[in-house]
């Protein structure tokens, strides 16, 4: 199984639980939307792929929703139906779409999913609230759940909430160092994605009031996964084919990003980790034939190798994790874990 | 008791009911903090003036915290302890201190509470990511408290907070307008002071599980002085003694705010309210004669006369909503009112 979450066979195949989940949890999303203000209501329906910046309804492509697919296969994996993950879908996908609205505007970057960004179009003001909006929407759909068990879900949401910000924290704190460790940026990854796949693979079986070590294997599962994801993402950002990636060749090399590969040579690298250092804090990111090069040391220093044999490694812990449970929901669980490693591939 | 409420009489002098909750509640405020990453705590910390810039423990004068004290006497009134209110207590401060933080960012105000705001201390995306981390704590202490009426409690701040943030999206949309109604503003003061001043008064009941008719009164309690004070606070904007309120005389003037007085005497100010709104298109802050003409227009236009009647009015109907609690509990929700609605005069 290692092998198959690994394949790029999967690659750009949408696994069908997915399209399941999204009827399901659609419904409950937009309502929940819609009782935002009339401000944040539309700059969050835009941002989802809702609508246009005009309000005119789209034809969504506001991605795969992973963490929603996940939250309601850790239902059914606790022996709940799907509904029962439905509140904690809803959350989760109301945590990540906060975080990449306020990400958007720190980073300043201009565009998402092939559209403008919320700042880029309505301005910082906008950007912060519509964000802080979706935050807070999230813990009230979950706490308006129909179970027993919504004060542990909702502990899970905002200790998950903590880890996140924790992570983004890291993020801008970095860039302005070049002495991180790849503990340091491991740590970083493990909050900007682990933290958030971990509570939508838990957040479904708290629901159903599955026994804590259940909830633990399916925690562990999802931040096992999460780490996976940002290796091999990683790994693109250097080496993917801009057909497939729709960044430029070389993207994270041109934005001087610090990501893990990178971090592993630098730190672990020897010669070419140094000399890819000295290039990292003068880069000339216009130059192709030296991106070229730079890439070449990032492998030289053993970077590439080393993020693949990671990932592979996080895949294998995260199917172990899994061990116990009955073949039907592990499958679901590792189709969504396949496509999420591999979205982007 | 109504003139009372509205008599500068107390003005200045902090009501010890103040005191005891600041004791009570510091504690579980500086453990929930503590939990925070390293530097959305540190920031924390300054902004709830506990250090200087730099780190180092400071005299702190982090505001009077009326958001904790109501919340303590809301258990009270219900016949609990104080300390049932304590969790409430700590998350309504964190809510009211998430949105200091942003709306300072959002404003672009450099200064609160005679220091350096936190965005122009340590830059945009820090004081975005240290309001979201107090705003996740806040639902996260709540969740956490010791009793079996979390679930209502953890709603009723997600409602507040929906309602907090809508007043501020108002807030800002209503800047890049000239035909903001009387209705819409009172609208916005509802939402910016009203709604966690409301969910303030009511936590600590409902988190003693009160009936759902207690509750009400008290958030109805909290919502009727949000009103009041909102009312004086513009009055003072535009009149107020800078000697006292440690703002520049025309403040609001000045700085071309559609305060409530102001879109009274717009929108009901006959040929005096036409001619001030003549001059807020075109306004010319910077000549004090001419401030003191506009000030004048407005109190000509009835704005001054009707704010104060209806500060009054607002305290009348707070003070109606707690005749059914027992004295002491409304002696002390008093006190704190008085301090609320006079706390600039």
């Amino acid at each position: 199984m290692t092998t198959d979450v690994l394949t790029s066979a999967a690659a750009g195949v949408v696994p069908q639980v997915l399209g399941r989940t999204r009827d399901l949890v659609q419904p409950a999303l937009r309502a929940a939307v819609a009782r935002l203000d009339e401000s944040s209501r539309a700059i969050s329906a835009y941002h989802l792929g809702w609508t246009d910046a005009h309000g005119v309804p789209a034809q969504g492509n506001g991605g795969k929703a992973v963490r929603s697919a996940l939250a309601v296969a850790s239902a059914r994996a606790a022996g709940a139906p799907a509904e029962t993950g439905v509140p904690g879908a809803v959350a989760v996908e109301l945590v990540h779409n906060f975080s990449l609205v306020h990400d958007d505007l720190m980073d300043g970057d201009t565009e998402r999913r092939h559209r403008p960004t919320v700042w880029s179009l309505w301005g910082a003001a906008s950007a912060v609230l519509t964000g802080d909006a979706m935050l807070g929407l999230a813990q009230e759909v979950l706490l308006e759940a129909d179970s027993p068990h919504v004060v542990p879900a909702a502990r899970l949401l905002a200790g998950t909430t903590r880890r996140l910000i924790k992570g983004q924290v890291l993020d801008v704190a970095f860039e302005q160092r070049d002495d991180v460790t790849l503990a340091e940026c491991v740590e970083m990854a493990g909050g900007k994605t682990g933290a958030l796949l971990s509570g939508s693979a838990a957040i479904g079986a708290v629901l159903a009031g599955a026994p804590a070590e259940a909830v633990e294997a399916l925690a562990v599962f999802g931040e096992e996964i999460g780490l996976a994801f940002q290796l091999v993402d990683d790994v693109l950002g250097i080496w993917g084919d801009p057909a497939a990636t729709g960044k430029p060749v070389y993207s994270d090399l041109r934005a001087g990003k610090k990501s893990l590969p990178i971090t592993y040579a630098t730190t672990h690298g020897g010669a070419a980790g140094r000399e890819l250092a000295g290039w990292l804090a003068a880069p000339d990111p216009a130059d192709e034939a030296e991106l070229a090069r730079v890439a070449a040391l990032v492998a030289a220093a053993g970077g590439r190798e080393w993020a693949t044999a990671e990932a592979a490694r996080h895949v294998a812990t995260a199917e172990q994790a899994l061990s116990a449970l009955p073949p039907q929901p592990r499958a679901e669980l590792t189709d969504i874990a396949r496509f999420i490693v591999h979205r982007e591939a």
